[in-house]
């Protein structure tokens, strides 16, 4: 029974292996150039090594490898933020420091923000409907460091966490950008960073003249 | 020689029909919920009637038609400015009445705008780099109508400029959640316009505060 568990154990080893091969396939093609949608099930199976029935003992379809994804995007966007909340002026320099670790994060991850840019407007319902969820998660936890700041007092909790889905909004509009600065040229991060900076600015001093009691 | 050219007519406008077809045909199947990056030459072909080597008389391959998509998309974009420009209250009530106008595009040409919302950080770089272009089109006319509000003095130009790539930007990004909305209830126009106004508010705020020599 002892060889009989550990045999198992082997088996789900394996089966997470093929899993997690399946998924880094997809999003090879992904950051080679391809768009998620047009990436066929076949495709996948033969970059991750298995046969194409293989892939159904993992996934029922391409939707829910994609939705796995969304949520490895998920726990890479934890990471962001706690890496950010790491730093020591994470209050008084929440923005520059936080877009460098930002940026930091999309460069070694350019496949998954690659997706990111591809499906948070682009993909299918249940998708978009993920990385929303994400993102919303994301401009919670903002919100929440936000109200310590003490400027937003003015700000009832809902509009704060309307601005900080501005916020992230951006953010991750603005990704591609980036993404597409990248192959063009170097002190593409610096410049970007400044870029979206200027347009943080211009919300984050929105928010401070913002009144919730007139906002009707 | 007078049958010729009324042939060579009929056989240009004939011409034009067919690209119109597959440019329709493509659309439409954006619509229904694909996704343009996936949807073969082929599929496009049979949707819009011809033969698949007809699709070459008109296009070298689906990009090039996606670009001629983008070309309508600009002529829509520009055919919104025109109507708000035309509305007596357009420099005192930009924002609401605005929207409304551009809401009502969006719903009159669905498939469009999902179009945009799959390409816009989406889709191939000449995509995307067509789009920006045509939104960046939209944000210089913008900006140019409000330097005659006279509250943007303390703004210069690249500055304005920018401003008004966020409010584009913000607006084409929300886009896909009015056509989501649509499918799940009424109201849903005035329920998105209401949401968007407060996030234009929010820029419009910070825009007021902006003050170009302390942006460095």
């Amino acid at each position: 029974m002892g060889v009989a568990v550990r045999n198992m154990l082997t088996r789900e080893e394996k089966k997470g292996q093929t899993r997690a091969a399946l998924m880094d396939a997809a999003l090879e093609l992904v950051g080679k150039g391809e768009n998620f949608a047009s990436i066929s099930l076949r495709e996948v199976a033969k970059n991750a090594g298995v046969v194409p029935t293989s892939f159904y003992r993992h996934f029922r379809d391409m939707e829910e490898l994609g939705l796995n994804i969304v949520d490895e995007l998920g726990m890479l966007l934890r990471k962001i933020l706690r890496a950010a909340r790491q730093q020591e002026d994470y209050v008084t320099n929440l923005t520059r420091r936080s877009l460098v670790i930002y940026t930091q994060f999309v460069l070694e991850h350019r496949s998954h923000f690659y997706f990111l840019c591809q499906c948070r407007t682009g993909g299918t319902p249940a998708l978009r409907s993920g990385i929303r969820h994400e993102l919303r998660y994301f401009a919670n936890e903002l919100a929440s460091d936000m109200r310590q700041f003490g400027s937003v007092e003015r700000i009832d909790r809902e509009d704060l966490e309307q601005i900080c889905e501005v916020i992230v909004g951006l953010v991750a509009d603005t990704t591609i950008d980036l993404l597409d600065l990248q192959a063009s040229h170097t002190g593409f991060q610096e410049e970007y960073v400044a870029q979206l900076q200027k347009k943080l600015r211009l919300v984050w001093l929105g928010a401070q003249s913002w009144r919730s009691d007139r906002s009707a």
